[in-house]
């Protein structure tokens, strides 16, 4: 039977969602790559078989209940219920709080928080049953820190944190890890270096959180033994001002 | 100039919001009773008004912007951009996660975050020009700690608090006094005292929070000078273990 | 029976210590002043009997028990058990951690947490078997956030918030009310007045936290009914970046 | 040049603090392990050195800094500064706040911070100039939540906490990574399986910290790149509740 683990969240390989699911083939597990475009979901999933791994990439939007139960069902077609899952969607954006329009502020939750909550529903009721895993999600600074121009998107993530809190406490008895990594500066991949390179020059590559760190992160509180599992922690450059 | 002061979330007279109308209309101010139900809030205008205050009732559903503004139009209506806003809707659902259907989360936040994101900015677009006011938020031990069944609950007032935290920090400097009450402990009202008597019976009147008093820490925190302004206290009962 | 107050940590007459001292001889309270120097305690003793107050001044070394114990001793001499006791002593010393001796590290905590547990400790042995009443402590944003240079500081009054989240539930259900105000930004005071004029320059008096306003969020506190106490809330002029 | 690292606090071989030293020879470090009781230190550095790995035993009062300074002198001896650098003394030693003298609230706070302070200021001290390295404290439950009857332990963890935190932010960026391992449950050791042998029945050995595994954690905070260090993190068997 062949171990399989979910990443929600994928777009650009260079990013975080891209480095974890190039980590988790690497350890061996089948990886299904969910994200909403289909060529970049495509093109990773190639690239990951291309290196001896085994992928399948799911085209999804992870704020709907039946695409991400696709997710699931694509990991048990691939081998097995889901070992590892990772809830790693949700957009930084911000703006001044007057210029927040309806659609913003819940579009900013929907995706930062609703998904995470679809996601670990899932997770829970197929994983429970199945013995357990780990269920881990992506948190920010902003997860325990509002500012302007941040407001909604810490709002998101507040809610996001306390869904992850909330299961750690109902399904960790029951064998399922929850686990929430607050991601706290600014980190090396194309979205920040393409818009603002200059930033780069600034920070030094070791002043930046390296995306295959950061999946690090993620594989090492996966494979913590039962009787020292982690609900959160922060990781940030040495560089980063806190 | 009549001052005036918003209330959303009234239900019953006895509740906390039906507490908050009576304080404030006891301290001079027109209050606008923002509720979904035109009866009780009806009944509750009645009551203020036999007291000797003044008060307008609004039927409102408060995940509407529309209505939202509707009650700020009330309050100008009645004489002046108003000087005191309370947000205190949601109401504490709970079930297992499992048993959590998509519209009960959503629902949960939409009346629990949301509504108060709508009252916020409705309240910074309109106070902040007229220099300033309060605009307080109710919040619950639910607010800091995420413990199941309360895992939506605990996602909607997280998120909500995030809102309270990154408007404070917005609007703060240009007098919009930002505040954040966390109520922790039962509150002594029918809500309570119906469904579970014996509660009573065993913590007594002062071991559960008196609405009166809970309105009077509300006021506490409007009428304090801009040089000490409160982000956010705790409230409970002396007896309450926590 | 005269109703007394003691208030530990008073310096200057434009300090906080000063102003609590002053507004609880206003609200009738026979106030016991307790601090280092017995000329700064005179002047303020006089000053308020003057006022038409009643107080005692007693200098003590706030870091030994016994002299703790003779606050209370004075206090129930000028009438009875008090009432309401302020832990306020505490400098904000400050240097890089290589820099900091182990006397200078011990010393910040001597008087930022010990002597708080010593009146803690007081007041709970006291105030408790009288009926209880208020044990109320002066904090600080370094209590909740430790920065350099301020680690010593931060240390000693994370250590002291402790010491109140402790007591609070020990003693609050036997009717001790235990608070700790955060105080968060510049004290207009001859602290910072005579070292940096240009800070009120900038800052503006609304800008700085107003002495006799920290004294009513006190006051506040002491007159919550048993129903909602208060165990922490922050305090900070609305022009405060944070 | 041999690699060394320095455990401070080392007790009974099956507490965390023997677990730390294995784990460390292992990995091929020179271990200098720091303890009050010479049999114990000396059993352990035997079986270190039985076991292949490299370790020096120094007797020590954690709490004076001529002991401290002594432990790195016999690391630099064995090889170099040390690369890691753990302070876990300190005992979680409770009892009703009225019971607490003043020796014992001080003996307290001096083994769990004030030690802590030392052995963070010595490796500053040497470990900055020398290129950086991991300095780790062992954390607690009541390093975030003081409760009776460990108002004091709290005090003194809540303090340590902030030398941590403070540390962190003042000598990260130098290359020192400062970290804080918040340990909450019941840790599966001689303490408490002599005391209270039915706590192990009633848990199961994987519903008990198992000190390896906490040795393991510490490790991997040591191994984290720069790119991703983390500050904080808990740990708890996965039957905790919390």
């Amino acid at each position: 039977m062949t171990a399989t683990a979910i990443v929600i969240g994928v777009g650009a390989s260079t990013g975080v969602g891209g480095a974890l699911c190039r980590r988790f083939a690497r350890e061996g597990l089948h990886v299904v790559v969910g994200g909403r475009t289909p060529e970049k979901i495509e093109k990773l999933a190639d690239e990951l078989r291309t290196a001896g791994g085994e992928a399948t990439a799911v085209a999804i939007d992870a704020t709907k209940a039946d695409d991400v139960a696709r997710l699931f069902d694509a990991a048990e077609a691939a081998g097995s219920v889901p070992e590892l899952v990772v809830y790693n969607a949700g957009n930084n954006q911000f703006r001044p709080l007057l210029d927040m329009t309806d659609e913003f502020f819940e579009e900013v939750w929907r995706i930062g928080c609703f998904g995470g909550f679809l996601a670990g529903r899932e997770a829970a009721k197929r994983m429970v049953p199945a013995g357990g895993g780990s269920l881990l999600f992506t948190g920010a600074t902003a997860s325990v820190r509002a500012r302007p121009p941040f407001t909604a998107f810490a709002s998101a993530k507040a809610a996001l944190r306390a869904v992850a809190h909330g299961m750690a406490r109902e399904f960790g008895p029951q064998g399922l890890h929850v686990g929430h990594v607050v991601i706290d500066g600014v980190i090396d991949g194309d979205y920040v270096n393409e818009r603002i390179p200059q930033i780069k020059e600034r920070l030094g590559a070791e002043g930046m959180l390296q995306v295959d760190d950061i999946a690090g992160v993620f594989w090492s509180l996966h494979v913590q033994p039962r009787s020292t599992w982690t609900l959160e922690l922060d990781v940030r450059p040495f560089k980063e001002t806190f």
